[in-house]
């Protein structure tokens, strides 16, 4: 497909990423903003507002542009709505919203990404447009993890996998052992600015294993919708921890401006580990 | 059994509680204390100091001193062993040691209380000889949970109830259906903090429901040891966190000073709700 991407642009790096490597390539971008979540659109690129009351008017100037493929790229929150400004088009969908609502946040984009294919729009993954956000497996720094590093992770990913079951988390730090935090709905950078408060009092053994920040997918997450992301933010972050690295699970964590991260990791000593999932050593 | 008990006595309000709580029933109580955590002892109770190296000596005086009940009580770190130090029973039991620590800390208590089980004495849990520190089902206080603080409540019972399978966790902080906060290794205290500090800015509406504090057992948790504890300090931080009230798991969480907990709740305008496990209101 030659035309335009459509872009539905949230907040965070990831869409301006993603929009200089698919025009790097020759990819045109248009973004979609949704009202009350302006998008970061440093490159001038053209955009079409909307709001979830008018979708019948967004799809009608997507197809205007030339737009087949979408990519839904950085976070938006959940948007109020005013059901007396939804247009015919909404009108009809409504009912599937309000079942979806009900049913948590993934049964949501679940339908929101349901009701795009149905009027005809190919959605992708950002990683499917853009492969070399997803590192391949090793390890990028010159710093290594240690083996007490690396049972460190395995303990973090375990903790984030069975977090999946309750629908929250994709981060863990841990520690010689000890579970130092766990993400919750705040986010990373809360978890970490967190970690920088406590750990050197919450470490078993003060001369000890640093500990590592391990990021992972939700196992069963929807990969057409962004999957985690780290960036030079999160090198900063993780260092103000005093953690020993980062880990994230190969396949499932997108690495933005790689070669600039793993710069800062090595200027920081740390390590950045692309681990695969299911990895015992 | 008439015999004064033997308190394994660690950090915490529990060993004072339940030492009063004996002795006010007309059980006479003897603290031990390990070398490098020393025990909390305002009424003067006999003290038997011991080292994990000297268990044989710890034995020999428990019995001299007609202990035939022992209680774990309160939290101990992991010891610094010295292996040139063990008496010749320790010796003995050192293999014992040696695997159970590989096992985990889970593994390494149950290890531990086995090896006091095969010297003859019978370990009791806190619960167990005080049963009015498990509260019974049934909300204590004048403030009552909305129907959305029962929900936030479930969601925060249920991702306690997954970390299980992690060996992590006993508690979770959930507002308006997000979680804000889940308990890690650095305890509840800090938890509460966190939020203190982040609540504000993460709760999806600002004017909705404040959110829970949820405290519950690990599930398959060795029942000998501490359940849980709350007590007017968790109170006090549930007040500073900005959150509606606390919830505690129904024969899983133990309550110090119950009357002035839920005076202090009152005053604080806090619920305290005692949720029986698997509630779906």
């Amino acid at each position: 497909m030659a035309g335009p991407v459509g872009m539905i642009a949230g907040r965070g790096l990831l869409p301006v990423h993603l929009a200089r490597t698919l025009r790097a390539r020759g990819r045109e971008v248009i973004l979609a903003e949704m009202n009350g979540f302006p998008a970061d659109n440093p490159d001038g690129l053209d955009l079409i507002p909307f709001r979830v009351e008018k979708l019948g008017a967004l799809f009608k100037a997507l197809r205007k542009a030339g737009v087949q493929e979408l990519v839904f790229a950085g976070a938006v929150g959940r948007p109020q709505i005013d059901a007396r400004k939804f247009d015919l088009k909404t009108m009809t969908l409504a009912p599937k919203f309000v079942s979806a609502i009900k049913g948590g946040d993934d049964g949501l984009l679940r339908t929101v990404l349901g009701i795009f294919e149905g009027e005809g729009f190919t959605i992708r993954a950002a990683h499917d447009l853009a492969p070399d956000l997803l590192p391949k497996p090793g390890i990028l720094t010159a710093a290594q993890p240690s083996d007490r590093d690396r049972k460190d992770a395995a303990r973090a990913a375990r903790i984030v996998s069975v977090l999946a079951a309750a629908d929250v988390g994709q981060g863990a730090v841990v520690a010689q052992g000890q579970a130092l935090a766990i993400e919750a709905a705040p986010g990373t950078d809360r978890m970490l600015a967190h970690v920088a408060q406590i750990a050197d009092a919450c470490r078993p053994n003060p001369d000890g294993a640093r500990g590592v920040f391990f990021k992972g997918p939700k196992p069963g997450q929807d990969r057409r919708i962004d999957l985690p992301v780290i960036g030079v933010d999160t090198v900063a972050r993780v260092a103000e921890a005093g953690l020993a690295g980062i880990v994230i699970e190969a396949e499932g964590v997108m690495v933005l401006d790689r070669d600039e991260v793993v710069r800062r990791a090595d200027v920081a000593g740390l390590f950045l580990w692309v681990r695969p999932a299911g990895d015992s050593t």
